[in-house]
């Protein structure tokens, strides 16, 4: 019978086997005291299994508070399975199951779900992204190198007509992509319907005049029959995209929102710190990506080199290929494309594509493209030309040498 | 204008103040960078306040890794406050904003939201719970003291007969209230058409020859179309109530079966942990529920004191009172009831009942019941009997003397 695998990190206070058989038992049919009628059959049948179990070391003091008391804590590698039959192709009952109570257990004194494999009626059960790599470029014509986009900043507080204002000279210089802040919905200093239909005239005035059509990821996120109506709007007035917050909509307004959606949707990852700033608990990005491309995410921030905030290049690096990943190998689902943020400039290229040996991104730059002395235009040619370099193998310094642009923008990118 | 207030603790290297305003300002018009475009007028109209910030203490060792190094770190109480303008009363929005990127700043080394204060435009936009406390105690007919409730156990691998069973056993037992396992929604082995059809049967046979309706918690966690159908199904066989696990959902999933539901939804929060479990990281449950219960949670879980999970009493006893504190002070919403739960017996009553000062709630045992010497019966009449005691301020042993089944329960609760 096909299974559902979950692979953890573990810290554990009591005997590691038994750990593991306890969080084997309270995912599935076990409970805190023994039951008659949980009969040897039964656990056999319903039961979750522990697949593999490697010590990986010890320490005096546990990762987090709340455990067992103990002499010495052991740090596992686990691995569990499930019978598919226990949730059937259920991405929410997945979630209860593989990501449920069992991180409060007192066993536990770190735990961090660090992958999944999922059989393949996952990939039958979901629709997964509609547009993905292929979609998002057919859509914006840019058919190689990434996409050069930004963000509107400041992240909220513009006017409408502010909003527009940066819209203009960004489509103007040449961008790509351009998204709203994800804490920009519908706020009452820049209304969605308003800054979509303002926002959009810009966009086809300039997709008219020169063919190419700007994709503006317009932030829907709120509840579902706001998000359908303002999908519509953006669908109606030519748009090509729309954004919303994963965390703020859960797993159910995905789904809802996809199965309405003619347009790519550039999922966001704001709230992503709570589930994995601590190394002992919650989230690797590796099996959360998963579920949310099954559900039909486009685009999906894995954040940047370099970046702004706490998370180190390793990290971001195994977010990025992860999302590149089939979510079940050799099952053909479209390709979501991840999305590159924060602090980023063309000193980033080339270790990005390093990193994941093709430009299907989006590489997003606030400052350094703003930043730039000749202005966006030059700002948005430094960044491509950046990547160019990248794809070509020349280092950046030589490639300069003949783009003045991207000559301009290494004095100020740092 | 009306505004938005959370509160926070946060451990900080940068000196406390900055930090406060970084995070201001990332959650609202600031970014990385100072840009012109963030003029003074807009940071003054949209900007987050630092409403209060209170030094609590130092240490010399970060409490999560990947921020800036510093000599020593800060912790701090910190309140901020937002333009309700900025999101409007939109729960997803609400969520991007108060638990957005701010968990991933380098200035944080610690992160936790502890409080939420609501303008009553929240009550507004959202329905609350539609049958709450009062709304359960007339669907059950128990108008005094809590509502006596089990679990399914297993939690999974039953079969629809053997579930039956169970529930035959409880219903004649005089049980209130009985919920599926949150594992337990529509798995191969007990769908869920089948088992809340046979479940049903026995719960109106004794209804239609006793008057008392048991009211079953069928988990139909699920896609949104799923838990529609699902509930429908419940309703037409005349169940009275409706489970959903909300982590697994999410905001948008509970919004929609409320809006679709005409049965109370009994809330489980399965993945509270990775949530919560890193005392520096995440939520308190305070701010979390009451984003919940204005979606629509009739009924909300808060685990038990002297639980079998990692969470110590005083955390308990905090979340059900939170729970049952109004969302918005002085605005009236129906009242959601607290679910106790995990390793409970009638020695937890007293305490319990001292501890939020009154019965409105729901209480189930597993082993608790099932372990009674004299059967079921017993110990579903030995949990409702230690509930008399505490609520007339009676000791246990005191009461046990005149209770058989009481007297019995106390040899082999513990």
């Amino acid at each position: 019978m096909e299974r559902i695998y979950a692979s953890y990190w573990l810290e554990t206070g009591d005997d590691p086997a038994r750990a593991a058989e306890v969080i084997a038992g309270e995912q599935s049919s076990g409970t805190f005291v023994a039951l008659a009628t949980e009969t040897p059959a039964l656990k056999e049948r319903s039961g979750a299994r522990v697949e593999k179990l490697e010590i990986l070391g010890h320490s005096t003091t546990p990762s987090l508070p709340g455990g067992m008391p103990a002499a010495r804590y052991t740090q596992c590698r686990l691995e569990l399975s499930w019978p598919l039959e226990n949730t059937g192709a259920s991405l929410p009952n997945l979630m209860s199951t593989v990501a449920g109570n069992l991180f409060e257990l007192r066993q536990v004194s770190g735990l961090r779900l660090t992958g999944l494999r999922l059989p393949r009626a996952f990939v039958e059960a979901y629709p997964g992204p509609a547009f993905g790599i292929a979609g998002t470029r057919k859509l914006t014509g840019v058919t190689h190198g990434p996409l050069i986009g930004t963000i509107i900043k400041p992240s909220i507080g513009l006017s409408v007509e502010e909003t527009v204002e940066q819209v203009r000279e960004l489509v103007a210089g040449g961008i790509d992509f351009i998204k709203d802040d994800e804490l920009q919905a519908d706020g009452g200093r820049c209304p969605f319907d308003e800054r979509v239909r303002a926002v959009m005239r810009v966009v086809n005035e300039h997709a008219e005049r020169t063919g190419k059509k700007v994709m503006v990821a317009f932030n829907l996120t709120g509840d579902l029959d706001q998000m359908r109506r303002r999908h519509d709007l953006v669908l109606a007035e030519g748009g090509t995209c729309v954004m919303a917050v994963l965390n703020s909509i859960g797993l159910v307004g995905l789904q809802e929102l996809r199965r309405h959606a003619q347009l790519p949707i550039h999922a966001h990852r704001a709230g992503w710190g709570y589930l994995t700033r601590s190394p002992q608990l919650g989230w690797d990005y590796a099996p959360w990506q998963q579920l949310w491309r099954l559900a039909g995410a486009d685009h999906m921030h894995v954040n940047g080199l370099r970046n702004k905030f706490s998370e180190p290049d390793d990290s971001v690096i195994t977010a990025a290929r992860s999302v590149l990943q089939p979510v079940v190998p050799g099952v053909e689902m479209v390709s979501t494309m991840p999305v590159f943020s924060s602090g980023q400039t063309g000193l980033q290229a080339a270790d990005t594509y390093a990193a994941i040996g093709c430009a299907d991104l989006i590489h997003t730059a606030g400052g350094g493209i703003f930043g730039h002395p000749q202005g966006v235009a030059a700002g948005v040619q430094a960044l491509r030309e950046a990547w160019v370099a990248a794809i070509e193998g020349v280092p950046l310094q030589q490639h300069a040498g003949k783009h003045p642009a991207l000559q301009a923008a290494l004095e100020f990118w740092k």
